[in-house]
């Protein structure tokens, strides 16, 4: 672990005390690569999640869906991912095991990949390979994950046969009895109905997106929306990722964000970079420091086979830049696949200029987890206050899974009945915290720490003149206002 | 169909047309037991279930949680499932084809299961047995449904043989070739990482519950609550369901809004008998229909065997009674199990009374999916209006998809300026709708039939006053209202 490291230790460590996430199924040793959302994460994942539907799709252009996890397996067919979303896997063929190559490749020592790379490096002919090996054998102590990744792609090139003959299978220890690299799929399959047979495999949608496409008559129909306009849509989706890393930046399970914008071909450029700056508005309106954010623009050598143009909003994370939302013009690939496939129409049909045509998608894909990520490694602070460290997260209003702390000063005088009055007229409007226990700067201390914007207090001059201080969390600066005004008070600053 | 199931069609009907709701990848033929939610209904959906969350967890005792789908298969050896949550089947010892007992008697005509049971009742000694056959051959024409669950009861019973014998294998032919009924899982299962294996064999969820249970000690912790108190999480839950029926009462993929309240052992009939209370109201202030709703408690002898009592909330599908929400007594079952097969201490210690216990939990359990079914189904009505018949969704204002529609009178006159400028107030706060095509009352009526409580139209006075005609949904009669204050008319409505 580098220093930089040391912060997401810190937040995960944080998450689990305050109840912000925690391992699925804990107590069972947690299962892999998926997290489950405490009280404080799931009100904080809501509102990321709120915000980006009212963003989104409170705009007279951009209706909602809310598509199934389970599809027909036709989709994913159609979509390509059958084919296409895979990872190389080989099998012993002494043991018979099966194992991933990347799950290999991580399994072996640092000491062992050089020694395998340095070989590579003396019998490859191609310059190009010899300068990628030669660039990684660099790298390989410092970023051991990012070499994994390159020995991962030797696998699955034409290189193979000569790493395959350099490992000693994990389980029987039989040296070079692999055989070659060949493709495993990434969706999780389960079988649905009463007959387990082919027919019946259906998988876990690994991406929302296709809930979209395959709605798009449907919606467009009932909406009467005419083109440009977008279908937007938040949910879970599924990838049986074996790097599953970086806390929830990687999972298995998780949540997207997406929109699909539907163009006219030749307005594809105008929106495409239309929804890049939204995009990246969106996030820093919400708080988040432009200094950590940016575009990674994909070269054309390596768009994606759907993808005519593409950028990552990238977040700089304390394991280093990492994707949080991706802008892609998908063209007419995925109507045209599904038109192909599903053998139903799906042009739209120009009432002014009176063209049919498949229209183009401009797709903005956030992730919801990814971004929960982002916005809680952002807000987060240790402040020296001369000597002592406060510990505090400058998440936006909005954001903050408690909007007020209500905190009577002392337990006497009338005052907790005071509080508890003004708690009951906040609560239903507000996700509100209760604390009369221990003084006041530690329990002001607690509310920075997960993130409380305001923390109202009812003293001495409170049962005097009917008011209380309210505490703005990143100033730390205490206004008197009168505890009638308080519901207006606080919709204002949270509006 | 009869006549109340011409209303389920009605509801079936609307819901595509106006954009509710669709069957899940329909363009590919559809998704058996699995559905989409179009532009209104995922608004409307998202609605109940905030509501639900708010009603739910902002208050003192009740904190949230969102777990993940996939959890470690411990948990459901933990909860019974694996061992109990099964549906008979049978194989064809002939042409080997599986078959669930359910589905098998589904596909058996009428008139046969009239004759196999007429065999059976003349064959059998029980006189409970004979007695129950005697109802069912009666009801067989009316209610065959019900028949089926019988007669599949009747398959998992020790009158399974002289069954199974009587049938024909659906794919062979071959008579009497079943081998005996054998228990089918009803959980999906897929499998996790590099290598599958048994130990990697995981399943979807099929109840939101577990990943409260399981996450009870962390919670607890996190927030410092104290007994009695709550833990609520709204998420997807799947089961293999063969008997999917009445379009989204059973589905296989569906959403819950569960809430467990961890409580003395002691105090269970108290809060068993608090939240039966509190949930009915749930629906009824929510506009739901008090004749349209029961409690139906469930008989000792009925009781499922974690729990010591148990009622359901049924609502008054045009199929008849239905379950929309389970409350249950569910005594430590579930805390108990799990320590014992986690190995993890669950007991909660009480600082007042310095007692250590498994706390009892009163379980409240509502269908997100057969909640929104039942708002829609109490919600229609067909309207007589003089000769005229008015289509009109009766839904509480703040579970209506579309809060207002902006209906410009005419198009001139700065009309649509103005409608344009109050859009642009409104639609950041209000889901709106901004319609200016066809005459005026057939506007009115398009906002009715999608249940829309306030129409705003802007008329030639408007350019003179600065008013605009508010049209309530219900009542029908429109007063007017100053344009400035939409905002505040609208948000005093719907709070």
């Amino acid at each position: 672990m580098n220093g930089k490291n040391d912060l997401l230790e810190k937040i995960i460590s944080l998450s689990k005390r305050k109840g912000f996430v925690y391992q699925s199924s804990e107590i069972y040793g947690g299962l892999n690569g998926c997290y489950d959302y405490g009280p404080l994460g799931s009100e904080m994942l809501r509102n990321i999640k709120d915000e980006w539907w009212r963003f989104m799709t409170y705009r007279d252009d951009v209706e909602g869906v809310d598509a199934s996890i389970l599809m027909s397996p036709e989709v994913w067919v159609a979509s390509g991912h059958v084919e296409n979303f895979t990872d190389p896997m080989i099998d012993c063929k002494n043991c018979k095991s099966r194992f991933r190559v990347d799950y290999l490749v991580d399994q072996i020592a640092v000491k062992k990949k050089t020694k395998i790379l340095e070989a590579l490096l003396s019998s490859v002919e191609d310059e190009g390979i010899k300068k990628a090996i030669d660039a990684n054998l660099k790298k390989i102590a410092e970023k051991p994950d990012e070499v994994n990744d390159f020995i991962t792609e030797l696998f699955d090139s034409g290189e193979a046969a000569k790493l395959i003959a350099a490992l000693n299978c994990p389980v029987c220890g039989t040296p070079g009895s692999f055989t070659p690299a060949r493709k495993f799929n990434l969706m999780f399959k389960t079988f649905l109905g009463s007959v387990e047979e082919t027919g019946s495999a259906i998988f876990l949608r690994p991406e929302t997106a296709q809930g979209i496409f395959v709605n798009f008559g449907n919606v467009q129909g009932a909406s009467r929306q005419k083109i440009p306009f977008g279908i937007a849509q938040i949910g879970k989706a599924f990838r049986n990722e074996i790097n599953t890393r970086y806390f929830l930046f990687r999972t298995r399970e998780f949540e997207q964000m997406e929109m699909q914008y539907f163009v006219k071909p030749s307005d594809d450029k105008k929106y495409y970079d239309y929804w890049k700056e939204e995009r990246m508005n969106w996030f820093t309106k919400l708080g988040m420091k432009s200094e950590n954010l940016r575009y990674h623009d994909h070269p054309a050598n390596k768009l994606a086979h759907y993808a005519k143009e593409a950028t990552d909003i990238e977040y700089k994370f304390p394991f280093g830049w990492g994707e949080i939302e991706g802008i892609h013009n998908r063209t007419d690939f995925d109507l045209g696949r599904h038109e192909q496939y599903s053998k139903k129409g799906l042009k739209y049909f120009d009432e002014e200029t009176k063209e049919k045509y498949l229209p183009y998608i401009i797709e903005t894909s956030a992730g919801a987890s990814r971004s929960f990520l982002a916005f809680l490694v952002d807000a987060y602070d240790e402040e020296d206050l001369g000597g002592d460290t406060r510990t505090v997260l400058h998440l936006h209003p909005r954001l903050a899974p408690v909007k007020a702390a209500i905190l009577p000063l002392v337990n006497k005088d009338g005052m907790p009945e005071f509080a508890k009055k003004i708690e009951d007229e906040l609560r239903p409007k507000f996700k509100i915290f209760y604390d009369d226990k221990a003084a006041i700067g530690r329990r002001y201390r607690r509310m920075d720490e997960i993130g409380t914007p305001y923390a109202i207090t009812v003293d001495t001059q409170t049962l005097e003149d009917n008011t209380v201080t309210v505490r703005e969390r990143d100033s730390m600066e205490q206004i008197r206002v009168d505890a009638s005004k308080l519901t207006g008070y606080l919709t204002e600053k949270l509006s």
